[in-house]
């Protein structure tokens, strides 16, 4: 985390309602694990979802992959981290799930974004300045 | 159901992701199922989501309560019926969902909504027109 | 919290996959948040997930009823706490939401539950002495 | 969808509490989407939850990949369909979402999954016999 100001973590522990007949945590719910680092990656580096509005474009989720290696148990604590890769054109995000006790990478995943004028409800085929502006020197 | 447009009907079968290491559908999930029952009957009378913004007023649910009175399976087959009942000041759904094979009652519930006027913010004392209009005969 | 053993509290930030068109948290999401809130007090006094299995009982709710007092918006942050009521003949738990800055209450709710003997499905009429050996003196 | 008994196909409608800030049914719900087709296709083959574990494997899905093309919308209605694919090593189903009126393709998505003996709690490198079983002839 030292200094990395493109990448944020948060800790969770897997709550009962997340836990399957299979007594692991269903698949889907992952979507709301790597969504708390995203929003926190985001805040981060000043690019949060006000700001996404107030800046004029919507950035919608285009592309989302997760790779499951090992199961995630009920109460079992776990560290989810979002880094932000290419910006260029999408915002591509890269997430992890580790044990927070052993640090076993458990999940990997990432999620492509593009940003959408909300004015004129276009794509745009490069990102548009106010995030260039925000990961200068990060 | 013959002609008692105050209430609604919907099937479904219990997925694999709502049931839980019990091996029973968690209580939390009871929720979507009632918001289902709750979108038919209001799009039947004319007064579904889309309505009620255009007549200017939000309704918030102010109050949930659910009897949780047996437990459903994983592929159960199920009834969800949303009833309108007091309509005059807040208005009122009571929902029930039956097994579909045996018809036995298996939950009952109730949600309470307010209308609220989304130029002034302010909650309602009494029920805005719009609804009243779309009770009168039934 | 000073010593009261009965009561646990989780804080939370409100994340977008709960907030509705509204821009407020759905209504149905708030039994997540209660969830946390009661894992944390039944870990907390020796009562957790496993050890209710381990005892030879499950503990489903049997009712819940929430009032939803003020919205919650994205990105707020909140304190749910889970205060342990009742427990001799069921185990009835209160719960509050207050927002983290102001203190402000925002929401009650409690849940039910009930033992269910699992050897031989029979629900408890009494709670079962390892719940009870747990309050002692608390 | 005429005698192709590897595809199943199921019809919904997007519900308020799947819809974000935005007004569109947010990325992560699409997984309870896609499994209520794969369910369909599994138990239209007669290899459901129940016949996966009463052959004595668990079917984890390891791989999840969804690409969003166009949104869906509050009380959109939409198909939803689900293709097995390759299954001699891996079970891998494709889906995809069309809107119900116009058939335009709005998702694509593929899950994969793997046996995993549960007396052993290996990974099996063939699909066991009960899947092949099943695919004879389809």
């Amino acid at each position: 985390m030292s200094g990395d100001r493109r990448q944020a973590r948060v800790e969770l522990t897997i709550p009962f309602h997340d836990v399957d007949m299979m007594g692991v945590a269903w698949h889907g719910h992952y979507a709301r694990y790597f969504e708390l680092a995203r929003e926190a990656v985001l805040n981060q580096i000043g690019f949060g979802y006000k700001t996404m509005r107030d800046t004029g474009y919507a950035w919608p989720i285009i592309d989302f992959q997760v790779r499951y290696r090992h199961a995630l148990h009920h109460e079992q604590k776990v560290l989810v981290s979002a880094r932000i890769g290419d910006y260029e054109n999408h915002l591509c995000i890269e997430y992890e799930i580790r044990d927070a006790a052993s640090n076993q990478r458990l999940t990997t995943a990432q999620t492509r974004q593009v940003a959408v004028d909300m004015a004129t409800g276009e794509i745009c085929l490069a990102s548009p300045q106010a995030l260039l502006d925000r990961m200068v020197g990060l």
